[in-house]
């Protein structure tokens, strides 16, 4: 029986992660039938406002001009409907004109904004990053100049983090922050790979700019936070402006910057020299945005290749029915709702810690972050590349839109820390740190399920991580050398994990999905588990 | 240590695959010199021919207007230069001006051209599809008047298959010819994804089209073969014409067109109503071309992804240097160099048969040919994918060409037989078909070699095809859900066997790498047999 993907948020939500438990539980209810409304509102939206021209987007890119950016033709309108919506203010802070919604329902929204039109979604992902971290580290006073017009949408965020010498070595970044009278500061410098950097859809961006201050010690620990905004409080426009646009494979329809910074007026924002700790506290939820849009790609891809194989007549019945389309079609629908559980389950770990206080939540939550992002964007672009496959010749015309979805899903993996600095993350500052004590937890959760290929393979895993940290202990590099493995197998037992927690909630519906996996896609982690062991034999 | 593609394939001929022993008991010997200094020369040709304007022809793409198709502005010298170095009857007939080479050279032609640029290289591949076509089909007669000007290069040839309605069932097309006096036929339908349909590269081309006599039967038993000449023997122009070309994920240098046959007058080659035959009798040698272009996009990737990770300094040293980042290129490299050997000894049985008459060769060639069209395509996107993750953020940047590769890489898993076609061949008409004894016979070659390993893998392979085989005989149907990952561990388990036998025949240089292929890619077998035990289980 085949499910969208709002009735599996939906179920997810309200069945696999119980939120309206865990909302109840933090005196502020919601009750299923809320999760379905909003997700079926925000599912509508998508539908209705992104999706429809999101072909046409790509197809235009975003244009740029003497420092000018032109989006999309539909998206200023397309922006301004996501603001009267007042869907930007789902889970923001209350305090700042948010509704204060738990992050697990964002992660629904985004999915299906991202799987609706990703060019599109990523300025509102890129806002909500923003948000969240001047939340945490602005002051009173900036958070009240700033955050009730980025919650309402009317001005958008960007973070600016990115050098040409400084990728995944942010301590090697140069741009330079010098005082000027009144506690403020002129931000000197490149910035490269900007997301929404430069727009044409609000009047004014809030950048978030990692700088040095004339004082910094070299590296990583000589970093601070600054914001700046396009347009300053008087009404003139800020010295910084876009110096280009990148030509990119996919996501044409979202500009990613060059910025250049050319004196700009900038506050600092949290602690001089801190900028990289209030970056790293707010990697996990902009990692669990990008997870989910890995999600978001399967799902574009699934909706793509379910209508083209019902409907394309080969051998006088639809391709659906010829078994190995069957078997791609099925693996489609396993995998991303694995990774859409993931993603919730991952998600309502930020509710637990933020909503009920639970630290362990978010021990659990720094664990499972680095694997879906890395895991969930990974399954996106093979997602992406069988749906391409499902359509045969069809699939490599740009007109089916399948390989757009495949040119979108291919930054994922890439964006947000490269998906082997999120294995890397995963083994040494989360698995090493605690001596595995946390993911055996997690894998003990994994084996009380009564599947013996599970467990088995969850055993498999927990060979693998006594293994992997022996290793890490002993050569680092060797540790590091079977991270991304490591990484993908302990992906595959929780997408496991997840589906058949589904399939215990609701066997009538996700029985049959749940037994597909856990046959045909679970041998997968105990293949990458005999790899760590085959990388690290004598 | 590392090698270049030319001297690995110099190596994989000589050492690997015994060209010279091969041709020495065929009575032409080649040296091992002689073949090193045709590739030798062939890369050079590639590199500096092809390769220096490869960017920028993906750029300018091919153009349609009116009928008449623009190929990139350095296309028609580049081919010209093709010709000149008589580069296309390298493997091509003697009877018709060729130079009778073994199709293992041809092969490593097909790759260094594929690698340098793709979208030109398809333009001979398909020639060479039609020459060796009409050197079993054609009168003698036709062969005089076709082939010694397409041997030369003169002119190009273009297979003319798919239909709207007809793709993987060709059985399905519409195309009608119909008798005219003289014995000649007017061709009447229209034909899409045509490579090479039309182009400005050559004053004519020979179309080999199927398409159905009066009198045919329904199905895949009422097809013929046909061939037509843009330019009639009278040196009118034919009345067939390009109809448009598609706008495609990749390969925008060469022109995918939709033809449109008006009564353009044909011939008939062949008999009647065997014109699928022809075309199957065909298929192993444009698949193992097909498959060698998987080798090349992975060889291309490989290549950008060394030179960028040389140079790249994150964190103070060369990111070819961070233990991750070795790992990918280390997966790069071992995953091109089986999949190229892979080639070679595929190849190597078309010259077994045809040189030395080894009927034995062609049952190996039926095996082996679906195997490298699929799992070398397979890894050919996955290795181009792991070069843009190599590249970080600058893999999403079309200037580093790193993108290019993956788009160009995607169309070879679906065309000439998408994968799934290929899988369901191997099981279907390869293995089922003798009860597996071919699969066997070479599962015990592999078993043969001193590798625990590689003999483990080999005999879970061995019980897979029993475990397929029962499932084929009882249930169609599910014997094909599973010939995918069944196809997938058999390329693993063979591309090992080839690095082993690279490792034994020059430990120095191969020893490193085969043991790496072992002891991380070679689980990826054990894991797709898990998987079908798994899918099969009650």
């Amino acid at each position: 029986m085949s499910t969208t993907a709002a009735t599996d948020l939906i179920f997810g939500l309200t069945r696999v992660v119980g939120l309206p438990a865990l909302t109840e539980r933090a005196g502020a209810p919601l009750a299923a039938e809320d999760i379905a409304q909003i997700v079926e509102e925000a599912d509508r939206f998508c539908r209705e406002v992104l999706q429809p021209d999101a072909m046409a987007a790509d197809r235009a890119g975003a244009v740029y001009a003497n420092g000018t950016v032109t989006t999309p033709p539909s998206y200023p309108a397309a922006y301004a409907k996501w603001v009267e919506g007042g869907w930007q203010s789902l889970s923001a802070p209350v305090d700042h004109g948010g509704q204060g919604l738990p992050a697990a329902l964002w992660t629904a929204m985004v999915e299906l904004g991202m799987a609706a039109d990703a060019s599109f979604m990523l300025g509102p992902l890129l806002t909500a990053g923003a948000i969240d971290c001047l939340h945490h580290y602005a002051t009173p006073d900036q958070a009240a100049r700033w955050l009730p017009r980025m919650v309402s949408g009317e001005w958008t965020g960007a973070m600016c983090l990115t050098e040409p010498g400084a990728g995944s070595d942010l301590g090697a970044l140069k741009t330079r922050a010098e005082p000027l009278p009144g506690g403020r500061y002129a931000l000197h410098g490149q910035k490269i790979f900007i997301t929404w950097g430069e727009h044409d859809c609000t009047d004014n961006i809030v950048y978030l700019v990692l700088a040095r201050l004339p004082d910094a010690p070299p590296g990583s620990k000589g970093i601070s936070l600054f914001a700046a905004t396009k347009v300053k409080e008087d009404g003139t426009r800020n010295a910084l402006r876009c110096g280009g646009i990148e030509k990119k494979l996919g996501i044409h329809g979202s500009p990613t910057c060059v910025m250049l910074f050319e004196g700009a007026e900038a506050e600092l924002v949290g602690e001089p020299h801190r900028g990289l700790h209030a970056m790293f506290a707010m990697m996990n939820n902009a990692r669990l945005g990008v997870g989910t849009q890995g999600v978001a790609h399967g799902a574009a891809a699934l909706r793509l290749a379910e209508a083209y194989a019902a409907e394309r007549v080969q051998g006088g019945r639809p391709i659906a029915q010829h078994p190995d389309v069957a078997r791609m079609l099925m693996e489609m629908r396993a995998v991303t709702l694995a990774a859409r559980l993931l993603a919730l389950e991952t998600a309502s770990c930020v509710d637990r810690h933020v909503l009920l206080g639970e630290e362990a939540a978010q021990t659990r939550l720094a664990l499972l972050t680095p694997i879906l992002k890395a895991w969930g964007t990974d399954r996106g672009v093979e997602t992406a590349s069988t749906g391409v496959q499902v359509h045969g010749g069809m699939g490599f015309i740009e007109d089916a839109g399948a390989a757009q979805v495949l040119r979108d899903a291919r930054i994922a993996p890439i964006y947000e820390g490269t998906n082997g600095i999120q294995a890397i993350d995963l083994l040494v500052r989360k698995v090493a740190k605690d001596g595995g004590a946390e993911m055996r937890a997690l894998l003990a959760e994994v084996r009380a399920l009564p599947d013996a290929r599970l467990r088995a393979a969850a055993e498999a895993l927990e060979r693998a991580t006594a293994t992997v940290l022996e290793a890490q202990g002993r050569d680092a590099d060797a540790g590091q050398a079977v991270a991304v493995a490591y990484l993908d197998a302990a992906g595959w037992v929780l997408g496991g994990w997840m589906l058949a927690r589904a399939a215990a909630a609701a066997p009538e519906t996700y029985g049959a999905i749940a037994d597909f996996y856990l046959r045909r896609l679970l041998p997968r982690a105990t293949g990458r588990a005999a790899e760590i062991e085959g990388a690290l034999a004598a």
